[in-house]
């Protein structure tokens, strides 16, 4: 096992009904602002139940609405405007992977004083040293990104997306209430399964460091999703099933089965580029990579790939690489189970655009990826030669 | 899955030589108590090295020693008249469960003035609502109690064992160096590995509430205490099986695979009477217990024992009750494995003792256990019986 440090101080109020604690969550006697996205929060009632219960005690509310997927540095920026003009004490994010970003980097921003007249600086440097933030909560309405429940985050400038965490921003608390899932479209919850489990493979399939407890339960999120994954697609209003989503998709980003192991995110990176180039969804960028890397890894990965196969898939006949290939099919084919494809060129993308995606990959530093950072971009560029 | 609430802000550092970080982790220019127990963390240099890291910043130190086993109300409260004489700032427990309950027990009763008089109310209405504490960390040098990263405690007092938790008493960090328990004697290894197995078994033996990242995370940590077991007893110096059964101790009892399902900590009560009447260590108290509440409940334990004993112990043969009892079996040897017998009569107990338990469980309120309270004192009697 590596040595680590494991802190995570978000405190999850977890459940049906769980909206009620909103009131003693939330501080009271100060200015709040509720940030969301498209509006399906205030479609489905959502916006309305967390109104209701702020209006509880005394509070001055303010709202921002529109913050995108891949949430954009110029919409954010407006609600940074508002969170100075308004003094707001508290922000409570009401809706998905996108919305929690966002209000992590507006919390941030807003307490960048030094950065006002050259705010685009903040995506370079501005990030790297976070002291102070805006405290907030959030109401998560999609599993997907465990955002609810770490201190990262991904927002998009142009053609770019930059990564940040700092210790500084965790949530205060989250809300996970499965019932506010039951409304999202079902390729919305597709993706969220396909995010999770990508997130929980780049901590586990890289090399072992005999790190018995994280790869178990790493393990023991992936079968759920395996398990889970389908019916919950086609049964979206049932409670266990989703709960059990919502639960493995906080527990894959949360920090947990990461402390103490290598991490492989090339998968993430290179599936970044080709967000910003093509506007393809995040998870389905990562659906098309991950078989396509595992293949074109397979020497380096081995021995968890074959633990991978054994443990998740059950696979025990045959060759390693005949479990290894088998398990990658598997993956696949669960995928495509729920509707994700894992062929690049379903998107559109053709082999005239590589150098493009490689271009850029080259000019945001990720020459070497991978858990060894021994991932070139002749590599990667196979890799991606493989996902088309 | 039941609703929940999970909350752990306790930052771990793991690893050897992460000691290094101590000077960096508590505070400067401040009062520092230092707790710890009979003189091994002396004998073995671990006190040293403690204070070589905190004199590289300007501290007061004091030490306060002699914390025993189950520690006591009157030596905890020696150290609370010290903590207010010398106005300290910050305690740093450097030793196992004991220490750690101890010195949250001290922290807790040091700002409880209201109590000053009348100390001995603090045990019965005085830990009921804890408002503040005294901030400590601690340095963990042996796994077993999971007290490092949990908020609650067990101290005693004459015949009886108290427990108690707050929403304040979470260390601010645990430092968990596996080399520092390479000295330990064995025994106190094997109660250690007993007293996780049964930490966990008391948060997932119970009925099924459907909630599989819980369970499948119960289950890898029981695997992983199996597979590490008698080896990390028979090698105490090898670090990777050492590391995966400390980090394994403080996630069997930190909140997270009890989230969100029913628990029994009926072996727990039971144990804590047998510790305090006839002074048998806490681990091997639970390891007399347990068998013999799965023989007599297995009933109303059915389905998760089915499902420990083909998760846990791969038996697939057989009918559900075979399963069940071999798995019982497996588990009786596993514990006889590491040196530990499973029969209270070769502690000394007779069974004219029994009645003597049983009143003392009635005089604390122990007349309904069991994750459905249905766990009788006649219930209770039948499992003691079972456990001679």
């Amino acid at each position: 096992m590596l040595n680590f440090n494991f802190y995570n101080p978000t405190q999850i109020v977890f459940g049906k009904g769980e909206m009620k604690q909103l009131d003693k969550l939330v501080p009271k006697d100060s200015n709040i602002l509720i940030t969301y996205g498209g509006g399906s929060v205030k479609k489905f009632g959502t916006l309305d139940k967390v109104m209701d219960e702020l209006k509880k005690s005394n509070r001055k509310i303010f709202e921002f609405g529109g913050i995108e997927p891949n949430p954009k540095f110029e919409t954010l920026m407006k609600a940074v405007k508002l969170v100075r003009e308004e003094k707001i004490d508290f922000i409570l994010a009401v809706g998905g992977g996108s919305v929690m970003d966002g209000t992590k980097f507006i919390g941030i921003a807003s307490c960048k004083d030094e950065y006002i007249g050259r705010e685009e600086e903040l995506l370079t440097q501005g990030m790297i040293s976070v002291e102070k933030t805006i405290p907030f909560g959030t109401v998560v309405t999609l599993p997907a990104t465990g955002s609810e429940m770490n201190n990262g985050g991904v927002i998009s400038n142009k053609e770019n997306k930059l990564a940040f965490f700092s210790k500084k921003s965790f949530p205060i608390f989250s809300i996970l209430d499965p019932e506010l899932t039951f409304t999202l479209p079902k390729t919305q919850v597709a993706n969220g399964i396909v995010d999770t489990f990508i997130h929980v493979v780049e901590q586990y399939v890289t090399y072992s460091v005999d790190a018995k407890f994280q790869d178990r339960t790493a393990e023991g999120i992936l079968q759920t999703l395996i398990e889970v994954g389908k019916e919950t697609l086609e049964n979206p209003t049932n409670y266990d099933l989703r709960a059990n989503l919502v639960w493995c998709a906080t527990m894959g980003l949360n920090g947990l089965i990461g402390a103490g192991v290598p991490q492989d995110w090339s998968v993430h990176m290179i599936g970044h580029e080709l967000t910003a180039i093509f506007k393809i969804d995040h998870a389905k960028t990562l659906a098309t990579i991950l078989p396509a890397t595992w293949k074109v890894r397979k020497v380096e990965k081995f021995e968890k790939l074959v633990q991978f196969a054994e443990r998740v898939w059950n696979l025990r006949e045959g060759t390693d690489e005949e479990k290894i290939n088998l398990a990658i099919k598997k993956t696949e084919d669960f995928f495509n189970s729920l509707g994700i494809t894992t062929k690049l060129s379903d998107y559109g993308v053709k082999e005239s655009d590589i150098d493009k995606i490689i271009n850029s990959l080259k000019s945001h530093g990720m020459v070497k990826l991978s858990e060894r950072k021994d991932q070139t971009l002749e590599i990667t560029r196979k890799i991606i030669e493989k996902a088309l």
